[in-house]
């Protein structure tokens, strides 16, 4: 039993209230400055508006002012911002956490310095700490295909806990681990957190072919564009087996949970491929962005936007070749140049044998 | 140009026919036995009724009788039947074909030896040549996603054509390529064979959760059953690419169209994932087959049968460890032992690092 006190009560953050408090662990949902409004809720009536689902009994929510206290004792502090909200994050973080404690963040993405050398968000948390609080913490996330809601439900749900140190992971797996929330562990840290980030980068492109035969009127014909799909999700999948490699992680991490497992269930529906779809009924990403989704979190946006830019500085500085991570850089151009739908079929899969 | 004639007039030979002609080879379908109402669909009105498409202006089709007119001066000769019908295209292909001809197949699936030794199916046509005659041909194959309806109808769609000799599959990718029909080469045969084998075994499991919604009456639930699916398919994944290494070709074939693309497809819909559907309603394979699903073709269960049936003798032998392909296992259990749907989670992700 541990004390589990959460930074950010978005939905994936709250459905892991579930496993979590009814493994017997006292957890506290802390909410943002943007949360004001759930915490109200669930402090009301229980019920995670976004969500549509009533949390569990034991789990307490709590405003951002009560942040202090609820994190002071805790032996678990997650981490459940999205990723615009990292540095913040990491702000409070670095001035609310003791030495000792577990840090286990869920949020997915990416930043990246100008020469385009890319760092894991848990890093990015950490470079506000304090260097001897940061090395007396201990770091973690959670990776895996996890749709927050289906979890909530309690349906099975496969994840992979990873961090530098076994004992740690663990230690973690074991407060959340149930009989529908089937938990791994792994020390592939930066792989893990690779695979995550890169996933959203081509969930984006998962929602084209919708979009396409939407225009084309066809979107209920017999034949749709499956095809289509599949080759996208066969290159977006070598691609994130590269950038596994490029940030010094296990390329077979890409093959697993963390990977291939999680590019899947994000292709299969969600706000980044509703924005694709859009985008394959030829309308200009800029149009989407200002227009069609207007303030809506697209992570996997976010995550093309750095990522995508980060080659072009990797290539001129020869880390990377000019032919690799065609769609990548396809889908870089799609959002920040509102370049056409024309799919670079020729650039991808190279080096077949 | 070349002359093509095509044993077996299904869907997938069929839709090939359209970039082949439209690219002015002349094309020859030739039914099988079981082809007779195709062919004379074909005949008098140009539509295949399993496609519900009519073919190009330029293709013939002929019945059985006139196979070995029509094969005795082709260029290539496509084998174009289901797996159930590789042994009879063999004896009939060994006897029409001609040395120095060029043989494509399409056909996808395994056959295995008493001792769990495993064949891919061009080696499986080869048997019944004579050895001079079996040197003498060249034999390739196409795989990858390719729902043959998309195709049929101009939809984007990426394969692969293999074979052992890199003149030759470049010679036939270019008799067949086109704007929507994109065409990759590789001389990894044997691994592009076997991804397209096994990724029929994992599309079977792709329908348990629906099936299993549909059972517990949440299939239009606002939270449905990604992340089980998600699961399934990386270890899946996993699985595929072991099967390709242990097969002799390069793992990385398994990342790529031949492989979790043409896996991405087949776990999107069709008559594997429907059955998969009844067992996930809880119903004992064995009555699938007798009643629900009596007489259809199902690819994916009989790579299961004898991919599966083969993990015996080859664990037996030392060859494999008992703790490999835990869901291949458990798959054989659900389709020859009516084993009941209890999905063996804690022997996925072996050997997470």
């Amino acid at each position: 039993m541990a004390k589990i006190a959460v930074l950010g009560s978005g939905i994936m953050a709250t459905a892991l209230s579930f496993p979590a408090s009814e493994n017997g662990n006292e957890v506290r949902l802390v909410g943002t400055f943007l949360d004001r409004e759930i915490i109200d809720s669930i402090q009301k009536t229980g019920v995670h508006p976004d969500l549509g689902l009533k949390v569990n009994e034991s789990v307490k929510a709590h405003q951002l002012e009560e942040a202090a206290d609820v994190i002071a004792d805790a032996d678990v502090v997650m981490c459940g911002v999205n990723s615009f909200g990292i540095e913040w994050a990491g702000e409070q973080l670095s001035k609310l956490m003791k030495p000792g404690q577990k840090l286990l963040t869920v949020t997915k993405g990416m930043r990246a310095d100008d020469d385009g050398t890319m760092h894991i968000l848990p890093d990015v948390l950490r470079s506000y700490f304090d260097p001897e609080l940061a090395e007396s913490v201990s770091w973690n996330a959670i990776v895996g295909p996890s749709i927050a809601g289906e979890l909530a439900v309690h349906h099975d749900t496969c994840v992979v806990f990873c961090g530098q140190n076994e004992a740690d992971v663990e230690y973690l797996a074991g407060l959340f681990r149930t009989d529908y929330y089937h938990v791994w562990t792994s020390t592939d840290f930066v792989g893990h957190e690779t695979g995550a980030a890169t996933k959203n980068v081509y969930a984006f492109a998962a929602g084209f072919a919708q979009g396409m035969l939407r225009k084309a009127g066809k979107e209920n014909d017999r034949y749709v564009m499956y095809n289509y799909g599949a080759a996208v999700f066969a290159q977006g999948q070598k691609e994130l087996r590269s950038f596994i490699k490029l940030m010094g992680g296990d390329p077979e991490t890409g093959d697993g949970l963390g990977g291939v497992g999680d590019m899947f269930v994000t292709s299969m529906g969600g706000r980044n491929v509703k924005a694709g779809g859009y985008v394959g009924e030829g309308i200009a990403f800029s149009e989407v962005q200002d227009r069609y989704m207007k303030g809506v979190t697209l992570e996997g946006v976010a995550a093309i936007k750095v990522i995508g830019k980060a080659l072009g500085p990797l290539t001129e500085r020869g880390v990377i070749g000019e032919d690799e991570y065609p769609l990548c850089r396809f889908l870089y151009s799609v959002v920040a140049e509102d370049a056409p739908l024309e799919m670079p079929w020729d650039k991808f899969f190279q080096g077949l044998k």
